[in-house]
């Protein structure tokens, strides 16, 4: 097998209509205002102390120990999200402070490469005695790859130095020479091992990276023996009652079919496996990738491409298994969901994992952040009723406006990481073939036989279907272009320097382009809105429809349709009208649907239940993108729609 | 205001079509099963120990104590089940057995009346140091009831002493005098005090019983304060992070005007604030009773009567906020509603509280047990997926089968007692007057004018509407028959000596027929199957109905309509066909109804969302009153269909 490779984001710009509302916000918002949370200056948030913390391991100041185990990955993202932010727009002032954390984080590191701010302050006896919860390998992860990105930015090496000297310390605790049995409780070293490989060459990270999948769900189980050694002790209450399934070590990992136990801890290990799949060749396992994806993708996602839907322990639950009004479907779950699938393409070329990820990056990754870069959502409801979204209940996971920080603050910096490495999904490159997958605005350019070939992309996707590539460099070289096409797009017209290209070549979502030379290629995708259902064993779905147009996944909104909207039906009969609207939500195409509603005027104050005949009212109704609900008033939203029948 | 007085259960037999099969199971099943259990006598039943938690206590066995802090109510809702079942069917080895349990809880008690094992072998020092948690007065509420039931049926009373012993020593830590501001974290002793009130005629008891709802409430909360204490020890994890709605401690209860919180402690101290509003004559209070009655039943409560929408920390949410796979619904809380509700009836003679009580009794309390008696469930959804109800999920609390007992164990005595007291819901007198609430067979006598009337009922309700009551003993009495009407009945006939009377006079849903030496009724309602919807606030109920018959809820199981039974639509247009089935669920009328379902012919293993049209099969299917449902094979279950519209 082969891979495909991401271009470098440096080689990457984008300037996109729809995409630019968010991706200009990381350096403009979210990183600035990251930076004082992690500082503890922003007044109203939950405070994050974590610069604080490696302060106070440094020895630079006194104190305790503020926050949850795994508190220093805010700081590890952060710095990612820095490296790629500088890699498509330099800031010598961004780069000193980040220059300066990371000299924090070398006085941090104790004289042996051990690098924890948690277990150094708190627990210093305990150092990998709770795999199970201590999150030290998943912190170390982070950070490893936080040093990856800034290292290939920058070219600096301080901190690749120092996560090197940590990466060393874990591969000698936990190698097989040491007879480790030992995995991580929460996934991420592995994918971050094979990250610090790429730019090391040094296959002993490689090589740990394997063992720790190939041990996880090993007999007897890892965190179980743990549990019984004297020193153990538990962190997370709601850990107690721990199985294996929850962390995916019920199972060999060639032997598990279903993605199983918390969303993210899964989606991060199947990152892994794919890399493991192709650095070994490794088919099995590669297999073991696609039946996982399948399940997951095809048994146990959203429509909006969030995983996860039980709202205690963030968990998948059972095949087709999806409330949507209880679910967690959390940000960071998703953003592990595109890095499997943009593996995966790069690994099949096979655009049907692409799908899915363009379905996260347009609707679950910009749901989880306002469209002020300053609040959050963790939790990705697709039915929200604000008036039961109350502590200490069962909905008390759901929120209705997004939060402005979190005492456990994964997903923030997740979404800061991600929108700034997007470039990342939107090409590939082979020895002679230029891939493109997404759809916006912006160029590339990729060192292609030696030449320096540029791509420059216009559109207004997906607003429309209309996109022009402009290849320069090209001139002496015959060069291919592989094209995604969407497995939503009903119809494509495609013309080659103004000639239309009949009997095109595709295979497997991709359109496949042989350029002589020429320099001009104009797609054109039929793309209108549309109704679609679910799988029927899907019961919270059962006759029930959602409304899309490209990748988006559209919404009700109260503030657009009044209050109750599960008494909505929509006649699927009657055509969705599209209208672009400038000044709503930063610019957006609008739908409108027919249908009627259930009215409530033949009740009275004190009654419930009744034989009553239904009071309807014919009803025209507004959809919004999915991506930017909440971003007006606090009030009800809702995807799936009662249809009429 | 005044009271209808209840009648002995000694003066009651029932003998009845509907009730045999559950009724019957109490003395022949239910009472030496719990018996059994209580000695930790059944294999595969979670152990009690409550049995040996007083020997311990007694100093007759060496030992622990096991199980949670209220683990002696175990034995008082079984005594107190004896007591009722021994007044209908005496049973002298039986008696003797209780007397020997007496005995022991004698000597269980310290001299001073304080009588808690937990509390005695476990925390000595800690006597009513916390209130929120402890169950102290909740614990001994249940035994004072228990006294009470037994020394009415007996005459014997070794356990009443015993427990005005405890009362009065709570009487005296909990005084105005002692300036105690205390009150129970779980409301249970004010309606047990009354109901000691009631037999000792001491007033210091319903003085009492009147100090702790009346201080419930004050400012500063009771419950913030006790935390305050340094000797405070918290006892279960989950209530932590407790506010004081979830105790109903939020506000005073002249100023509640909403059911919040913990759904049995709300239901039990609203029948201690009925009982208080008749015994003041505080028509305040009573105002309270019915605001609070009002909000609960009218916007809180589900069609099959019961409470308690969420399933964390089985609590109410908000209004309309009813769904119906993941609520807590426990058994305990329409207990506690019905008794709620026969106190409203008696005081204001409105038989709309009758209704609430009819549905509770014919739906939550039986679908709590199985029909053979061994096994039950705390929490009732309206619809089940087996598939879905997985340990360490948000459906967690869900089980598709009933349990064999619990280590939290409230609900299975509750039933027997329930059960065993069915009578006390069926008559009331007044001073001329027979009140007839309930229509089940059997017979009644009660003491008027001087006179032993007996009344004697023949029905094969809820099958059919035809009721006969022979009256005896009234041959020279003025008497007046208040029959209830129930809301469902939609036209009703009745003959006086065979002679059909027009122009009957009701009031609040009770006609009242006046005696002049008649002995003879016929009464003949109208009770067809009907449809029902919810009031369209109801966002989980939306678009869908459901089936009645009288007071019983219909569902649809997955044994006799097969699987994914959220995909069938009913057509309300087409009638609904009733047969009586002799050997189905011990002879049972089952509905069939007829409409459609959605096929997933058109649907591949791999797909999950699509644009598609839906593809429908035409079906009959069968419903069966919900009482019943998982007494056949584990399946899906579903009250709130969906209506083709």
């Amino acid at each position: 097998m082969q891979k495909l490779t991401v271009l470098p984001l440096k080689q990457i710009r984008i300037d996109d209509s729809f995409w630019n509302k968010y991706v200009k916000l990381v350096p403009d918002v979210i990183i600035p205002h990251q930076w004082d949370i992690l500082n503890d200056k922003v007044e109203d948030a939950e405070p994050s102390h974590s610069i604080k913390n490696f302060e106070i391991t440094a020895n630079l100041k006194e104190g305790y120990f503020h926050g949850v185990v795994f508190q220093d990955t805010d700081v590890a993202k952060w710095l990612e999200a820095v490296a790629f932010s500088l890699a498509s727009r330099p800031d010598t002032s961004l780069e000193e402070t980040a220059d300066e954390v990371i000299s924090l984080i070398g006085k941090a590191q104790a004289a042996d490469g051990y690098l924890n701010t948690y277990f150094t302050i708190k627990e210093p006896t305990l150092r990998f005695t709770n795999l199970k919860e201590g999150h030290e390998l998943y912190t170390a992860g982070h950070m490893i790859e936080a040093a990856v990105a800034y290292y290939k930015t920058t070219g600096k090496d301080e901190f690749l130095k120092i996560m090197i000297r940590n990466a060393d310390l874990i591969c000698e605790v936990f190698s097989e020479n040491n007879n480790s049995k030992g995995y991580p409780g929460h996934q991420e070293i592995e994918l971050a091992l094979i990250k610090l490989y790429e730019v090391t060459n040094d296959s002993k990270y490689l090589a740990q990276a394997k063992a720790f999948i190939d041990r996880r769900g090993a007999s007897p189980n890892y965190f179980i023996e743990e549990e019984k050694h004297p020193e153990y002790k538990n962190i997370f209450p709601e850990l107690m009652k721990y199985t294996p399934i929850y962390s995916q070590s019920h199972l060999p990992v060639r032997k598990q079919h279903k993605a199983e136990g918390h969303a993210v801890r899964a989606v991060y290990m199947y990152c892994a496996m794919a890399d493991l799949a192709y650095e070994y060749q490794d088919q099995e396992l590669l297999g073991s990738c696609e039946r996982l994806w399948n399940n997951m993708v095809y048994r146990r996602m959203y429509i909006t491409g969030s995983i996860g839907s039980s709202g205690i322990l963030e968990r998948f639950t059972t095949d087709y298994d999806l409330p949507n009004n209880s679910n967690y479907a959390e940000t960071c779950a998703s953003i592990g969901l595109a890095l499997f699938g943009r593996r995966m393409t790069q690994i099949t070329r096979d655009s049907r994992y692409m799908d899915i990820v363009e379905k996260v990056l347009y609707n679950t990754v910009l749901s989880g952040i306002a469209m002020d870069g300053k609040s959050f959502f963790y939790v990705n409801p697709l039915e929200v009723w604000p008036d039961n979204c109350i502590e200490s209940t069962s909905k008390e996971h759901v929120k209705p406006i997004r939060q402005k920080w979190f005492g456990v603050a994964c997903c923030p910096p997740n979404i800061a990481r991600t929108l700034a490495s997007l470039g990342e999904y939107v090409y590939f490159a082979s020895e002679n073939t230029f891939w493109v997958n997404l759809f916006l605005s912006g160029s590339a350019s990729a060192r292609m036989k030696g030449k320096e070939i540029t791509i420059t992309t216009v559109t207004n996707f997906p607003q429309e279907g209309k996109t022009n590539f402009i290849i320069e460099g090209n001139e002496e070289l015959d060069l291919t272009m592989a094209i995604r096409i969407p497995e939503y797009v009903k119809d494509y017209r495609i013309w080659l320097e103004g000639v239309e290209l009949k009997n095109t070549v595709s295979d497997k979502g991709y359109l496949y382009l042989e350029l002589h030379g020429e320099t001009s290629i104009e797609l054109e995708f039929s793309i209108p809105a549309r109704f679609v259902h679910a799988n029927p064993f899907v019961r919270e779905d059962s006759g029930k429809v959602a409304i899309e147009k490209g990748p988006l996944v559209y919404c009700l909104e109260e503030v657009d349709n009044g209050s109750n909207l599960p008494a909505i039906y929509i006649d699927t009969k009657q055509p969705i009208k599209e209208e672009f609207c400038e000044n709503l939500l930063g610019g957006t195409t609008v739908l409108t649907v027919s249908g009627r509603r259930i009215l409530n005027t033949n009740w009275q104050e004190e009654e419930l239940y009744k034989e009553t005949e239904l009071v309807w009212e014919a009803g025209v109704f507004t959809a919004v993108p999915y991506c930017y609900w909440g971003n007006r008033r606090t009030g009800e939203m809702l995807v799936w729609m009662k249809e009429l029948c």
